[in-house]
């Protein structure tokens, strides 16, 4: 009993003094990000030098270059890249869209959704008919809907919590013409997937059903145009709509993931990643979506160097190509991962903007979920929550890994996603630091403690 | 035995079925002000037809009307003013900063701080002498600096992750004036209270210390300005500067803080307290300090009303008087609650802007913390901790009563304190109706199971 008694107290007091030290070395990381790191300088590069970079675009090419290079000077012990062929859809010169009351034309802000086709040379000109739901699609049926533009004045649900939340309730709509074209619409126009009221229009992937017989084109109008259309609408039902886009889906192009790692101390065949998104919209300069994920992922690496952090696997950062568009960066990355001799324990994917840091999202069931809640303490001075959570679209593809997520404050996300308004100047330095930290201080735990074992 | 083990069972069930009612009806609140609450459309109006309200000004008194009106139409049972006496600080007509180099006048934005006297009415001019702290500044003495301008230049402490505990480092040379005029210096100007570079000189109350012989003109120079003026003598040790204020304090004024309640059904006698600061300072409109405290507080009487939540206590809603430069209206409420026949239980206050909720604050020992830390898990859906932490100014004199804080997000809160910058339009409003949403909530557990008990 007197030995039972001791060895707990041993036990205690080492746990204790693990949790102190993991404490410290958590502070000394934050200290690091909040004082010395290349996030914010590096995020102003990435936008200001590079720009937007859709797949397949030139910048697209200046972008894997760019990473290339900051994963060096972050101190990485080898950089390559993981080839991957990625679609190439362009906006065009031009695009316009018009409302006309009684003839008067008005002006509302609109942009191409990214893989739609173009409209006709002279731009397509009909009545609008608005719904709020396919459901109401539906009921309309053809014969209210051939020869029209359909509207789906869909809002976002502003009682979650998580705007990421209302995002996945909404964005079926952003692939709505295909419906509207199974009832003869020539084009399509959706509300822009946000949670602000301004004038951006907000682009972003849609898909057309393989089974239409005719593509549509289709647009994403902003919050603002939206409810004026729908006020033309209410003072006039026979309100027409004008609208043109040129834009373009060309040949596919071969790109690249970037990645760059440091190799384990201990265990080197035993490898955690971490990623953000490399490509991005080409409106804006993809400052949170996902410049913010990429700093954040090679300040990872930058911080166990500087920080001298002895780690025992392989930490490795991964820059995707064509999140936006196909995530088939993502797909490669999965396949080359099976064939390589090294085993993925966990990745983490940070694609949800540069804000302050909320939580740390663990892909698992209530049981997992219990062994990475133990660290919370450690990140309550840091407000940040260990919870149950998604992982990512580029990191989905791998099979039988620890997933997790990186989850800043959502609550303006969506107010910059996939506009001209996604630029540097939207960030935060000090928001921006505490997220590279956050993750630093995760992988770090990670690394020293290994993932969940049943 | 077995009658010891179902009550235990029957113990458990009822908290069970509590946390699932508490849970429920939380997500109720939140709900509530997510969808429907005045928060939003009450800060704009307090921020554009009210706007900045300094303390003994005429925007404060109507200030003080429009509260009043605000709490009644969120359904206040009853609604009254608790008078006290304020100063009556006013800025004047004009404000100048110019450096010199080898004669080459160069603007530099700054702003007198709250409670300076005025320059000469030709201004001051003279050389200007930068230093990094108090010791620095006792080292040069009287010889280096009678006759000059002394230039705090002291920035925030990055490494602190609550931007509240950098600003706590750094306020004292705020009120540097008095050391400064010590020594024999003719003016003094302090590098802004702030996080951001930009070129917002940042206002804020400055104290001058009763033993000193000669008060000097205090002045606030913008982060760009210090920046600036810290490069131009590096270039030109002799560099000098000219600074103009025609400020005043003229004497006290009478005004009130503006108090709503909500009776108790059960115990009325017992209050719970709620509230944020009337007055801001003259620069910007006091969107985030503290219109967003006030709103928070008002719509947290609305909740209660619109949701038919029978409050067993008293919820009194306070938008307290001049909390900038004196809170001398926390002090008569003081007062004055120690003389009524009723008791306070606990007070929270609002004051620390309208970004996304972190925290409620407990300011308590770890034993007492522990009785509201259960209370986390129902808040854990909304992100949100149960942390050790302060109360706030204005609620900081009431004796024996339980203090707790709103904390929503630090990190961009000093971007905008007490400058032209502090308006409705930096406030997002899902992030100030979360607030609001998490205020209510906590005072909904404070009325249902009361303060901590020994």
């Amino acid at each position: 009993m007197r030995f039972f008694v001791l060895l707990l107290v041993f036990i205690a007091a080492n746990i204790f003094a693990q949790q102190h030290e993991d404490s410290l070395l958590i502070r000394k990381i934050y200290s690091y990000h909040l004082t010395k790191s290349k996030s914010y300088t590096n995020l102003r590069s990435l936008c200001k030098d590079v720009g937007a970079r859709l797949s397949g675009s030139k910048q697209a090419v200046v972008a894997v270059d760019w990473a290339k290079q900051a994963m060096i000077k972050a101190g990485a012990d080898s950089v390559y890249l993981v080839p991957c062929m990625v679609p190439h859809w362009v906006r065009g010169k031009k695009e316009k869209c018009e409302a006309y009351v009684n003839n008067k034309p008005e002006l509302l802000s609109v942009c191409a959704l990214g893989g739609s086709i173009s409209t006709p040379v002279n731009g397509v000109k009909a009545k609008v008919i608005e719904v709020s739901s396919f459901e109401e699609l539906e009921k309309l049926g053809t014969e209210k809907i051939k020869g029209n533009i359909v509207f789906y004045n869909v809002s976002f649900d502003v009682a979650f919590i998580h705007t990421g939340s209302a995002y996945g309730k909404a964005v079926k709509y952003r692939s709505g013409a295909s419906m509207a074209a199974k009832y003869g619409a020539v084009a399509s126009v959706t509300k822009s997937m946000t949670t602000a009221n301004n004038d951006f229009p907000h682009t972003g992937m849609m898909k057309y059903d393989s089974l239409i017989k005719q593509k549509i084109p289709a647009f994403a109008i902003s919050a603002k145009g939206a409810e004026r259309l729908s006020s033309l609408l209410a003072q006039n039902i026979n309100a027409e709509m004008y609208l043109y886009s040129d834009c373009a889906t060309l040949p596919d192009e071969p790109s690249y993931s970037v990645v760059g790692e440091i190799h384990g101390k201990e265990i080197p065949n035993e490898v955690i990643l971490v990623g953000g998104h490399l490509d991005s919209w080409d409106l804006g300069e993809g400052a949170h979506d996902d410049g913010a994920g990429v700093v954040h992922s090679i300040e990872v690496l930058a911080a166990f160097k500087k920080l001298n952090i002895k780690n025992k696997r392989t930490i490795r950062c991964i820059a995707f190509m064509n999140e936006e568009n196909g995530t088939l960066g993502g797909e490669a990355y999965a396949k080359v991962a099976t064939q390589e001799n090294k085993k993925h324990i966990a990745a983490l994917e940070s694609d949800m903007g540069g804000f302050s840091p909320r939580a740390i999202g663990v892909e698992a069931k209530q049981d997992t979920l219990q062994y990475y809640r133990k660290w919370q303490p450690l990140f309550e001075p840091y407000y940040v929550f260990i919870k149950q959570g998604g992982g990512g679209a580029d990191i989905g593809k791998l099979v039988g890994v620890s997933q997790f997520s990186f989850e800043p404050d959502s609550q303006r996300y969506f107010d910059f996603h996939h506009t001209n308004d996604d630029v540097f100047e939207n960030v935060n330095k000090r928001e921006l630091e505490l997220g590279a930290a956050t993750i630093s201080s995760f992988i770090y735990l990670i690394d020293k403690y290994g993932t969940y074992k049943k």
